[in-house]
């Protein structure tokens, strides 16, 4: 496959995808409409007044790979809809979660959940979701997919269910912590980002019927492009464009947040000491140059890029291995790398 | 079964239960281990400086009902093991969230987790129980367990988990609401109670073997002793004796509970408007005995008997349909009843 048919099979599932989550969000008893409609705001369907709207929806990237790994492997994409809707509907319950824990008033330019409703009701919506991406993951044994299958999918689902709270509890750790290693963030990021995309893939091809050998190769390129991923947005969040980002250059430098390139610097044996004295006291705008100065000498950009081409060969031999010579072509991999040299 | 053999029944499983509970929480990797510790916390295993600690436990009231349930259908309680441990962990994840929702510092005399982590934190964990909750009810398949009857005591789970987000929703929405019926009030508590308790018996059935039938029978048996269970709940609020309950006589009133018999007496056509009048004020606990003669007059605790008496009714009925004339003599039936004369 190349990207004309990528865009084609997205222009042909999206829209059965969103189908699959209206109908897994509709309710008809009005008691509790509200709680329903909350979910429908954050997936960008109804406005703050909850009057129908339709406001820019995510990438479905996690939907997408489940349906292309199903295919991919001969499978017919209708029997993953339901699973690819629970993985859409966990990624947006961890992101009403983790919005609230971040103290994050606005997400995709609209106030976030909690900051409309309260938390309270926002922490109980997230839960909702949360359960309704179950609902929507045991719907696959009535789209023909055999119990034992469908239990061997839920199995994957909550393995990554399980990574990604280990993987937001590490991000909470490291915030309050003066020391974190390299190591430390890439298993965090390892549950927080990359086993989700792991588990979408995995997931994928199981229900589209491959062998056990290849569903465990897709689900390591799955998790190596959700590194590759990560260590992208890092390298953009320092070095990205800003007329295509829609951030201030260096925006991760000003925010002090802890991603790849900086926990570099930070430990990096000439420019550590003087780069953390510069992130301490919170550089201004002005400071920028004189940064990323520093982050030059110690070759943190080449550092992270180096990473990101580990994780991309690692990736690209676990594909070989699950679909051949096959997976060079596979619309898989064009989907992967077009989110490799995203610029925003 | 008599209510001896109940208790050489709790004797004999609880301690099973408590270890596939501790395996559940088992965690070898140092990075998270203070995530799965934050959750042992709030079961009573660790103190708050994580030292192995051994405080008073929950009932296990959920756990017991499913294996109960189990047994009394033929099964082997073994069996059904990891769901009484799932239904356990959901229960203990919605305390979590409630606690945070409701902004309540102490739960059985000991500081709740957010209280202690942060809330960013606490929320995160109780998402790790949840998502540890299907891991429980996943590993049924690993008990001789068919597939797809897991698959259905999954379905059952997963209702029981959306049932419990609704009736949360309508009870943070009803605290902000000047005006809640009595029938709204009873559509909250089938959602926040009387459905775990309901998934709990008919899980337990469902895995000794039962018919759909009384499987079905059961799960109405089920709903019915956590309506029974909840309105006691009410009536002890206010009418509890302070010495057994451990809480201010007419607790509730003080509190302003919108409870059963507090909404009854709200719209009662005689003494509503005035015993508005003094709940709005909130009585002082001098006022008590005016207030609790208003609820004499209004004939509540009657009302709320009568309510208690016909869920009592409609779950023996279901319990006779399920079983049959060894319902009257079952240990499920003694260990529901226990619970209703409960004086705290």
């Amino acid at each position: 496959m190349v990207y004309t048919e990528l865009s084609t099979f997205s222009g042909y599932w999206l829209p059965k995808l969103e189908a699959e989550l209206c109908a897994l969000l509709s309710n008809d008893e009005p008691a509790v409409a509200c709680h329903y409609d909350m979910m429908r705001y954050h997936l960008g369907w109804l406005d703050e007044q909850l009057r129908p709207h339709d406001f820019p929806a995510g990438k479905r990237v996690r939907p997408l790979f489940c349906l292309l790994a199903c295919a991919e492997v001969g499978g017919d994409p209708a029997q993953a809809l339901p699973a690819a809707a629970a993985l859409e509907l966990l990624h947006n319950f961890s992101l009403i979660h983790d919005d609230i824990e971040d103290g994050d008033a606005m997400r995709r330019h609209r106030p976030t959940v909690w900051k409309v409703w309260g938390m309270p009701q926002a922490i109980n919506v997230g839960d909702g979701m949360f359960t309704l991406a179950y609902t929507a993951m045991q719907r696959l044994a009535c789209r023909g997919v055999a119990a034992e299958t469908t239990l061997m999918a839920l199995d994957l689902f909550t393995q990554a269910c399980q990574a990604l709270t280990e993987g937001q509890h590490l991000d909470m750790k490291f915030e309050a912590c003066p020391e974190v290693k390299v190591a430390e963030y890439m298993r965090m990021i390892e549950g927080k980002t990359a086993a989700l995309a792991g588990a979408s893939i995995a997931i994928g091809a199981l229900v589209g019927g491959a062998t056990p050998q290849q569903v465990s190769a897709l689900h390591c390129f799955g998790r190596s492009v959700g590194c590759v991923f990560q260590i992208q947005d890092d390298i953009l969040g320092i070095w990205g464009d800003p007329k295509v980002t829609g951030k201030a250059v260096g925006n991760d430098l000003l925010r002090r947040k802890k991603s790849l390139p900086i926990l570099h610097a930070l430990h990096h044996p000439q420019i550590g000491a003087q780069f953390a004295d510069l992130l301490a006291a919170a550089p201004e705008p002005e400071q920028l140059t004189s940064v990323l100065a520093l982050l030059e000498q110690a070759e943190t950009r080449a550092f992270a890029e180096a990473q990101l081409q580990r994780q991309h060969e690692i990736g690209l031999s676990a594909l070989t291995e699950a679909l051949g010579e096959q997976g060079a072509d596979s619309a898989l991999l064009a989907f992967a790398t077009g989110l490799l040299h995203r610029q925003a």
